[in-house]
């Protein structure tokens, strides 16, 4: 049974800091935004952990494998580096929303997004060492069947983007509702979905839905494993057996 | 009259790379991704050009002040400190949508993007200085009225996401479609669109659209300048008046 | 009595690939080195350890609290985002320079460091979790008393820089020659050592060592810990006192 | 003959801010430090500049080709990023010792380093356009002959680095009060020079005197240009002539 540590990372009062006392230089903001993401996905991706852009001002993380303090040193570590700080909340649970939802509520019980005095909020709790198991997470990493050949090498740039996002969003909202799971795009035509326990059968109706929906025809490859990497990672190789043999939902377990 | 330099920016070879000889950790494709990124942003930013992470391996770009040797000169840069290589198209047009397409033509004529031989193409036109004028860009920087207050503080931090990511997908159809505009997520509850000359009814009507597909309701502050920065700038300052006045669209022109 | 773990982190190949085709941009070299140095400084310094950047081609480090596997992954993820591959070795012992001295044997063994093949060798041990005490770093960090209001503020700034840079050559050599020590400077007025069991009287004379040698003056706090942290941060503390107090000479033990 | 423009960068009450409320983490520092150099390498280097990193929070460039509106650019984009903001001076003249020291003299006037008050200042003169010639600026690129084969495959690291650290302490001593010249370590065994009008003669008497004061022998490629990019790739170039043909002095002009 899974059992997802979700960490959300979000930046104190950053509404207001990017307008004071005047706007700011937009690639300004957006270098600050993705060096930002970068060096905490190296942080918490060095422990095993994935990290995804979400928002950029609320980043949303699994983080089985760290710790209560891994995640004070990293709230330092930024405090020290960034001209902006970040609050943190962390919880666990067998369904990952549900997890999500405690570690928000632990940053909102602190404080408004936009509070003037809430800063470097840390609160919630992880999963102890004792207690992990090979199962705990459940990754299932999406592409779109083909998308170079069908859309980068043959639509203008735009509309290849739109045929994406259109499947992303239509995959988000499907694996939210139906199957408690958190879906983040992670670049080109990837897909990355924290999952409960699902089964082959759920992936292959989310695949029918998101196809009937908005004509994107995905494929997906499910990995387990103790952490977020553990699990990805057996969801990559599950993902090239897809693209090498023709299928299109692949259970690395 | 705008005339938009756009400039698509497309890592060569980046699928077969991210998985050759082996998968590569997630965590490490998301920092360089989000690095590379930032450090276009910086380049093309201090140019008064505007770039938007996109697909991370397809990144738009707003170049108007960037000349075809700052183009060369980052595809050096880029080539000399990272694992990876660009490719670029570069096309100019009264058309947002057109011109991108035009820019996108340049690279897929070049090769596919998992050409195994295409390596740092690099094509097209710019705007030479004396024909730059103060129209030729048109931005629109659009965010969630009152995004904090209605989603931020209350639901939990992935329903909020897909509340944003509903109307950035509702946004980026209609604009695209119905007003030959490329619109980017930017962070947070922010969408900037590059625009051809549209006018105040246009944004109200779009505005309209996305409130009624998707009961997210957005507001607008516009602009106009000889650069991506420049009209960006005067669009972020027609939002404050938006925050300020409780207003919907604003246009500082 | 002191155990410091010392990793030297070697380019590959790194002399030829510089000027391989052509001689690259030294602007885009500065900012590879630093920018890598800075990734092995987050690393190793989440776990606690110092990394100097020496002479960015080679870097030298106190790993005590990185294990072998944490380096293996720190190889990997450089690897993964660089266009450079780093070869490691890993060496323990009471006498730093010792330790060193073994490191580099390691790296040395594997290969030149302009070997076409030699590519991510690792080798060497690190101290068991089990065998690490409080005792085994040993930091000392000086800084030149009152730089700022001497120099900073009054000579221009390469002759501000030639003091400090004669200062830090003639410490690095005694203290490496007659105390088996380790000295990097680390940017501003600050120099920090790697020592061995030294006592009060030992940075007594080195300080009137160098005073008499090259005529800067230089004042010290001094540290011990179960890792460069915590030997380091100690050390800081220790220099606060010196600075409070007009000494010149403060160990936190 | 020479015109070179320099710019010094001093990161604002830097000494106090890393104190502040507390020591920080001494690998955070390094960090950022190498960070900041970073970006203002990149942001320099496309405008065909050089900066060296120096003392990390006293950074010195040759900005032949930048503007001053350049200059407040990148002042303000890394206030957008940093916690900490620069001051900057700028000079120029035939002699760049003396225009380091016209720049510094900009930045001492406006308040001490550790100032509590003094931010972003920005002082000084460029060159205009109109009045640049290809023969501004002057490089020396010097290295250490067979620094691989004689040192870093044979030596301790930290011996080898001794060695070489000698060496450029010699050199720039001497550069300086022979030669009113500037010189920076820039990482491996090489040695950046920013030289006015100096002939073939001055450079075998520089290689000379650093042999026999340290028995560190160098051999130089000299280069000249408009800018600090192109004098030094040229004498980059002229240094792989001295690899080549085993000569000790090459200049490409």
């Amino acid at each position: 049974m899974t059992n997802t540590q979700v960490t959300l990372f979000q930046i104190d009062n950053y509404g207001p800091w990017t307008v004071t006392p005047e706007p700011r230089r937009e690639a300004d903001l957006q270098t600050l935004q993705s060096r930002l993401y970068a060096d905490i996905s190296q942080f918490v991706g060095n422990r095993d952990g994935y990290v995804f852009f979400t928002r950029f001002d609320n980043m949303v993380a699994v983080t089985n494998g760290c710790s209560f303090e891994d995640h004070e040193l990293l709230q330092e570590s930024v405090g020290n580096r960034y001209p902006v700080t970040l609050s943190i909340g962390v919880a666990t649970g067998t369904n990952p929303v549900q997890a999500l939802a405690d570690a928000t509520a632990r940053v909102q019980e602190a404080g408004s997004a936009q509070d003037k005095t809430r800063r470097e909020c840390l609160e919630g709790r992880v999963i102890e060492d004792g207690h992990r198991t090979d199962d705990d997470v459940q990754i299932a990493h999406f592409d779109v069947v083909n998308a170079t050949g069908q859309y980068t090498d043959e639509l203008n740039a735009f509309d290849t983007f739109i045929e994406i996002e259109q499947g992303y969003a239509e995959l988000m909202r499907h694996m939210r509702y139906a199957h408690d799971s958190l879906s983040f795009f992670v670049g080109g035509d990837n897909i990355i979905v924290v999952c409960p326990d699902l089964e082959a059968a759920d992936y292959e109706e989310a695949i029918h839905h998101v196809n009937d929906a908005v004509d994107v025809e995905l494929q997906v490859g499910v990995g387990r494993g103790k952490s977020a990497h553990d699990a990805g990672f057996a969801a990559k190789h599950a993902l090239e057996t897809c693209r090498a043999d023709g299928t299109r939902v692949e259970l690395e377990f």
